[in-house]
């Protein structure tokens, strides 16, 4: 038994890892040795998602092999489509995309193996699936047939392309293949690391990854973009003359009350989250170009407070809130759009889980009653 | 950062609890304080599962409300009635499982809330509904419809009535009740670990289960019932006039060429773990009323010459095997009726996590390479 328990583990090294790492002091990130702000606006997702699962960039020939595999994978089996209308009509969207991952496992091929060929081919269907499980969510609870993806297109182009039904800008298209570069991976975050703990049981990467999609579900994880928006809705909404005004008051309303301010703070970084960084530079263009800055004003407005009042730094999703906002993405699938770009973190970390396992099963110290007598149902 | 990775986390304390504790050493295991060697064949599933997942045994007119909620609580709604048909067509058990209980949020009146109310009520439900699943999914790939549950019936008779299709003898229901109260609880196992760390983010009690079940199904954790079974079954079938002799024949060539043996070891206990001493007893018994008790005395062989070489007793998993396997419930289902009574301590860990909350976000070592230069397409 250890000493003393360690509060949500932080601080303790739970896995050792090639994919990520973070330099929270510096506030510099870096994918399998390549700082993010290499990559950020130069590198596709494809080429990330490569990166990540296969272990270095790809040549021409292997990225064009990859987008061919994204392209074949994107096709969804008969059990998720059969159950797709339902789930639309009855589940939320991270509820509905843990549901269908769970079903997509049934005919995926190589279901039944653990093995690095297997993973390597389940986890460029899992990505090429994810976006597209979106849309025809969307387009299923809208009642509307989802449009089919581009075969062409690149992943962010083609999720555009459902979402919105229209194909999108090319700097549109740029904007949302750098937010999917951004998120890509994080080294051991929660829904990374529920994965890793579900694999570490030699369990299979459907079943990580489904563990994973619950835990981003969190507001204190991936849930917090949406929260983040739903928050500056509900200031402008109240109907003031001057939102932005609105926003500083409220947001200093809440510190001094005490309470938090979703999208402010980082269990890691004590210096800017670099993803932040171009998430508000790319939040500043897109308001320009859609001609109502508002949210974005809100935006630097609240930051500006935090920081003073609290000296806290916004992190990954307070920009991507309204980045996504303004790709018109519904605000009910922001937490989806993380899931997008995740996958290939995910999927990278059940691979190196498999690759070098052991189970993962930490002690608890207890601190409940000691020594009790179980006593026949009419004596208690 | 911590200054070295512990490998799995083994002897870091990541959470307190006052649900479970186990005396590696004594080889003790206690729910809340309880002895299970005193509550082995005398408390009932339903009468653990509320010990676990409302603080304290309940009187004789809390039981009768909660064991009226677990019989209101086993209707399946429409979502999961719909999907069933071709999931059991397509999945297997646990697979089954994952999707199903993801599906089953749908329709929860609760989903949208982590308060101890609501969570409690959710909690009845999941461990109402789980063998039920277990039950329909069975029915359903056999091309049945499925007995339906016996309202006055106890959770293990109604269980074994819906898999086997016919009212269980009384001993067998005590039996089966008695594995369900050793299965119920078991500290930081990772399947439960899983469960608090996407519980953490503050997602919901549904998508903790869901992980947790996908995370259970691994061959290193719940899965090892089945590979059990499947061990001695093919140890059997290989046709020798002398099964007993053939178990220690294989059990000591597989320890002599270093691999390991389903069903023995255990991260925690340096004793004999309690349960196994429980189920042993419980199989001999059945072994004997079956008249064909091969499958025990291959066990007891087996026992014999791992702890003689090894000094590795039987782990919960061992003797489970053949217990449920002389209950008739089919060997593909093993790891599922572990479920079934892991259910209550799965979800009394969400309650527990959801009302000390802190987010369970890890360190890692990164061990890859660094400074690298991303190169345009063409240079690489």
């Amino acid at each position: 038994m250890a000493e003393r328990p360690s509060r949500g583990l932080a601080d303790v090294v739970a896995a050792s890892t090639a994919l990520s790492d973070i330099d929270g002091r510096a506030g510099r990130l870096f994918y399998r040795g390549y700082d993010i702000n290499e990559l950020a606006g130069v590198a596709t997702f494809e080429e990330t998602a490569y990166l990540l699962q296969r272990g270095s960039p790809p040549t021409r020939s292997e990225l064009a092999g990859y987008r061919g595999e994204i392209a074949a994978g994107r096709a969804l089996g008969k059990l998720v489509t059969t159950a797709l209308p339902e789930i639309a009509r009855s589940q939320e969207p991270m509820e509905a995309l843990r549901s269908l991952v769970s079903l997509a496992s049934a005919e995926d091929p190589d279901k039944d193996s653990n093995e690095p060929g297997p993973n390597t081919r389940k986890a460029a269907r899992l990505t090429a699936q994810q976006p597209v499980l979106v849309a025809a969510y969307h387009a299923a609870r809208c009642g509307q047939e989802s449009r089919p993806a581009d075969p062409e297109a690149g992943l962010a182009a083609s999720f555009l392309l459902q979402i919105t039904g229209a194909p999108p800008p090319d700097r549109e298209t740029q904007i949302l293949d750098t937010c999917l570069v951004l998120h890509a991976d994080h080294t051991m975050n929660a829904s990374t690391f529920a994965a890793r703990v579900c694999a570490a049981t030699l369990s299979d990467m459907h079943s990580a990854v489904v563990a994973a999609l619950g835990t981003l579900k969190g507001p204190l994880h991936g849930g917090a973009n949406e929260q983040v928006m739903r928050g500056l809705e509900a200031i402008r909404n109240s109907g003031g003359s001057d939102p932005v005004g609105a926003a500083a008051s409220h947001a200093l309303a809440r510190l001094r009350q005490g309470e938090k301010i979703m999208g402010f703070g980082h269990r890691v970084y004590r210096a800017e989250d670099p993803r932040a960084a171009h998430l508000r530079e790319m939040s500043a263009e897109l308001a320009a170009a859609s001609g109502d800055d508002i949210y974005y004003r809100m935006s630097r407005k609240m930051e500006e407070i935090v920081f003073a009042e609290k000296g806290l730094y916004p992190n990954v999703d307070f920009y991507a809130a309204t980045v996504y906002h303004y790709l018109r993405i519904p605000t009910d699938l922001f937490t989806s759009v993380f899931s997008v770009s995740r996958m290939a973190g995910w999927t990278s970390h059940v691979m190196e889980q498999h690759a070098d396992n052991r189970l993962i099963r930490p002690d608890s110290e207890y601190i409940g009653e000691h020594g009790l007598t179980w006593l026949p149902l009419d004596a208690r």
